[in-house]
């Protein structure tokens, strides 16, 4: 066996310490096992940092960085208390400089931030995981927007067993918020996994979900388009200005013209988050007789005063007639403090006074990709049955 | 116009800032530019770091880490001389701790080390950006593998053109080495920009690339299996015990029953470095009549003394029957400081004195992903002419 054949450990000492340049330098990462994940939920995090005089952690568990122990030979940790099971992100506070943890490879880019990530089991965070379980398709791949005069790139999950059946699957397009891109639903919002995990477990039907990219100036993803690693930011032009919404007939077109799929309303749902929950709630009603399921998830609501596209100008008109025409599912999620809890309300109070009935969903917490995995756990399987 | 919109501002801030929880310590990514590229193809790297007594900079382009100089408001800066066109990996030593770049998002995993990238144009590092040109389908999918009773995650790259033409693409079977998986070759390797820019310049032909696991106990990289997210090794069992060149046919069937492809010697080629270089050659030549192009990169050559394997059983008659057969291409890369350099050179004695004919590229440098990278580009334009 090669296991401790001599000719592999002077392979990985030799690349390890002597291979040219710096290359020591950069591939000396962490011998300290963190995080580390106890069977009680609770996780250590340790980090080498023998230099330091104060190293806090900050993670999405809790209201405020805390302070981290240093131990013996400058290692410092710090115990969480019993977590609840969920995807979690964190960071290090070193001498007041944030930085990952060199002994975690996983990271997760949100805008202009990567942060590292865990998972804890034995709950919700199981969706979130990859199990033995059969596995979809995930690929990028660049379609043709003549609205848009561009190339762009698509992020398309297909379900297990896509490829050699027969069968024409249902679709859900599924969006970002501001921030975000094509990248943002499979990375973050673990979409591949979740919907593996409903599918195998026959809590969702198989179905294909297909995440473009929102920001209509955009072709690609930060670092995948010709304009390069630049700083991603938070803020584009022309998001929430009507251009995605006029210009979403290019994406089914597309879908609907490469895919197996049913290319009916009753195979079609639209849902997303923040300003993509806003592109659903207005691509759904401009394109009144389109989607037979709608999912808003801490929904971004009313267009901006200043914006001038027709595709803003009878929204109470085409919400009636999106209504008249009839729907299976009008999904609306919000967290109690959301900083849209206050529009998404009068939103309600204006569907309840029209008559046009919705699912509603309060969770607690606010704007976060917690609730966002967690609505599309819940939205998935309610689609196309 | 919503550019400078009220609402967009308000969204922006209140995203930024109140979000449930620490959201705000997990965004404040940093406000410096870095890297930032300059025109002269120098580079500057900031970081803000006030409470730090010594900031260094490791890169792959130096021998050694070199001291960054504080400025001021606590920011650290250094600026390097002009750098060739290429992709450079680098980190900070802040303190003795290495940290990657809070100012760049762009980072690439190398077996347990996450490492911030930049690329220097006008050259070579031209191939391994995104340019404007037509862009193939990248997808990562799961195929059954009976002869290691596993389902297995391959990647695979398809060129422009694939999903709507008729006709039948040649393959490269593209191999990673140790420490690595099938997200090496498109991570760290820039496969499906090396041949989109290749294929847009009419340099190489239009083929399907599949990157897939050569480590045979594994069913897919760390943290896309059920293994959850793991810190990843760079020793493997079973990795040049001859199962993976065995269990080889399974991934040919597979891609020559799921894509439209030539099921020919001619339309087949085999690629890898150091263990990936180890299995093209043992593979090619244990099924000596399958290739007609075969690629060593810094390739290890001569299995372990102790495995047992029948693949290993007669390497010289394989390899004389491989060359009866013929084949078109016997590729064979190393850098003149590999530390495999001399196993390589003894290997093309053989070849010599045996009169099976080879092309043979020395470079610069040793067993570095800078060097493959040229490999791939050199090597992907001599196939299927």
């Amino acid at each position: 066996m090669m296991k401790k054949s001599i000719f592999l450990a002077v392979v990985f000492i030799i690349l390890v310490s002597i291979t040219s340049y710096a290359q020591q330098d950069l591939w000396g990462g962490s011998k300290n096992v963190s995080p580390e994940l106890k069977d009680d939920n609770t996780v250590i995090f340790r980090l080498l940092a023998p230099n330091a005089q104060e190293v806090k952690i900050t993670g999405n568990w809790m209201p405020a960085a805390v302070a981290m122990t240093k131990g013996e030979k400058g290692i410092w940790s710090y115990t969480t208390g019993v977590l609840p099971s969920d995807l979690y992100s964190y960071a290090f506070i070193v001498d007041g400089m944030k930085c990952s943890d060199p002994g975690n490879v996983y990271l997760i880019r949100d805008v202009a931030t990567v942060t590292n990530v865990f998972i804890v089991g034995g709950g919700i965070g199981d969706l979130f995981k990859v199990n033995k379980v059969a596995h979809g398709t995930v690929t990028r791949r660049w379609y043709d927007s003549p609205s848009n005069k561009m190339s762009r790139r698509i992020t398309i999950y297909t379900p297990p067993g896509y490829e050699t059946s027969k069968q024409k699957y249902p679709v859900l397009y599924l969006l970002h918020g501001m921030g975000g891109d094509e990248e943002a639903w499979i990375a973050l919002g673990r979409t591949s996994q979740i919907l593996d995990n409903l599918i195998a477990q026959g809590k969702a039907k198989p179905m294909i979900v297909a995440m473009c990219n929102g920001n209509v100036i955009q072709e690609a993803a930060p670092g995948e388009s010709s304009l390069g690693f630049y700083t991603p930011t938070f803020q584009l032009p022309n998001t929430m200005d009507g251009k995605m919404e006029e210009t979403f007939p290019d994406v089914i077109k597309f879908i609907e013209s490469n895919y197996r799929v049913v290319t009916e309303k009753s195979g079609r749902a639209i849902a997303g988050l923040s300003m993509g929950g806003y592109h659903s709630l207005h691509i759904s009603r401009y394109y009144p007789n389109t989607f037979d399921y709608i999912g808003l998830f801490s929904a971004a609501i009313k267009p901006d005063n200043k914006v001038t596209s027709k595709v803003y100008k009878d929204i109470d008109g085409t919400l009636n007639t999106q209504m008249k025409n009839g729907y299976k599912l009008y999904w609306i999620g919000i967290g109690k403090s959301d900083f849209l809890y206050k529009d998404v309300t009068e939103y309600r109070a204006k569907l309840d006074k029209m008559g046009m009935k919705y699912t509603y969903r309060e969770s607690e917490g606010g704007h976060t990709w917690t609730n966002w995995r967690v609505y599309l756990s819940e939205f998935a399987p309610l689609l196309f049955k």
